[in-house]
């Protein structure tokens, strides 16, 4: 014990459990949190709350939303000829921050690991061989039915012209599992009239070439493209 | 707008507001709270606020504390004839966890600083005065009246014998604002019969005379002791 208060302490230890805090950053923020009114106190632990009890899985892509289908899902203006498939919500969150990328999502909720005890059963891999498929009445990877037209049925949302999936890009992560899982689904995808595509790995942009890694500069050479 | 959930934003913004957390930080926050049990973040939540609700300042050392006097005031067993002055709450737990300080504290909530408007009067100087003199009959900076004897009467603690200070440490930190503090401080107590030593400044341990900066080298050279 090395607080004179009980109250601080637990709190300290409550914000030691979040990831990327330690025990001094969870005591510089408590000391911050004694100094904030209670007003703005009340309102980040709302909203914290807030987010267990509001947040859905979107039943078409399982991402994260407050209702499902999600803004993605839903909108009419997405091109759904394409789908990019995700290790996580916050994959989404980043590709959607570039603006570049318009067609709809796929989040597995995971990459296959075996380390781990992460199979392709604990993803939503059926869920996307389904939506390719086009014969999405798969009960999901918790057991739930995810069937599209049902999860439009249920939210009154009237959903977008079903159009052919015509490319799945694959947006995971460069490393051992983000590979088996690409090799992985690319296998379950071969039966399918469709694109498999992979973001490319090589030089992040503003890195230099003498302190890359030997991997990324071999991948980099190998995926060499014309100018 | 990045996310599809409008909660999750909200979440990521309240989290934004912290010390030390960008937003970068608070997307991963937020992602790991989505995937915690509803019990668990209601546990943090109320931490917060519990925090803002119990905690209170110990009106003869002005930390924080779920009583007032707090525990180190009210020990017995603490050496009463030295008192620690610092800048905050989390200097006391900080010197606390060396276990080498056994005597009492005075925490001053700031240092001076004309920059950011922080004057003698903003901060527990006068009260520190009144602990020195023996009449801390003073209201503090905030108004209220905090009388060590008074103070004690509403908690029902039985106060331990009243010693005489002999020594006042200045325990703030080695900077502008630290070095102004402790000569107004120094100068105050002038005044009164009161050894006053501040901590010393020097080479960090562990740390490497090769990579030291100027200013604490010329301090470790200025502060030299005998073996």
């Amino acid at each position: 014990m090395t607080h004179t208060s009980e109250t601080v302490e637990a709190l300290v230890e409550q914000l030691s459990k979040l990831p990327t805090i330690g025990r001094k950053t969870a005591n510089r923020l408590a000391a911050y949190i004694l100094k904030m009114s209670r007003e703005e106190v009340v309102e980040i632990a709302k909203a914290m709350v807030a987010a267990k009890d509001r947040v859905v899985t979107c039943q078409v892509c399982f991402n994260v939303a407050d209702y499902s289908p999600c803004p993605i899902c839903a909108s009419h203006r997405r091109d759904r000829s394409v789908v990019c498939v995700v290790e996580d919500p916050s994959d989404v969150f980043a590709l959607e921050r570039t603006g570049d990328f318009r067609g709809l999502y796929h989040v597995l909720g995971g990459v296959i690991s075996p380390l781990d005890g992460v199979g392709p059963n604990d993803l939503r891999v059926r869920e996307l061989v389904g939506r390719i498929s086009g014969k999405p009445d798969l009960t999901t990877a918790s057991g739930e039915v995810a069937e599209t037209a049902e999860a439009y049925d249920e939210s009154g949302v009237q959903p977008p012209e079903a159009v052919p999936v015509e490319e799945v890009i694959l947006a995971l992560n460069p490393n051992v599992e983000g590979d088996t899982t690409a090799v992985y689904i690319g296998q379950l995808l071969d039966a399918f009239d469709v694109k498999v595509t992979r973001i490319a790995r090589g030089l992040p942009i503003g890195g230099d070439l003498e302190f890359a890694d030997e991997a990324t500069l071999s991948r980099a050479l190998e995926g060499r493209s014309g100018l």
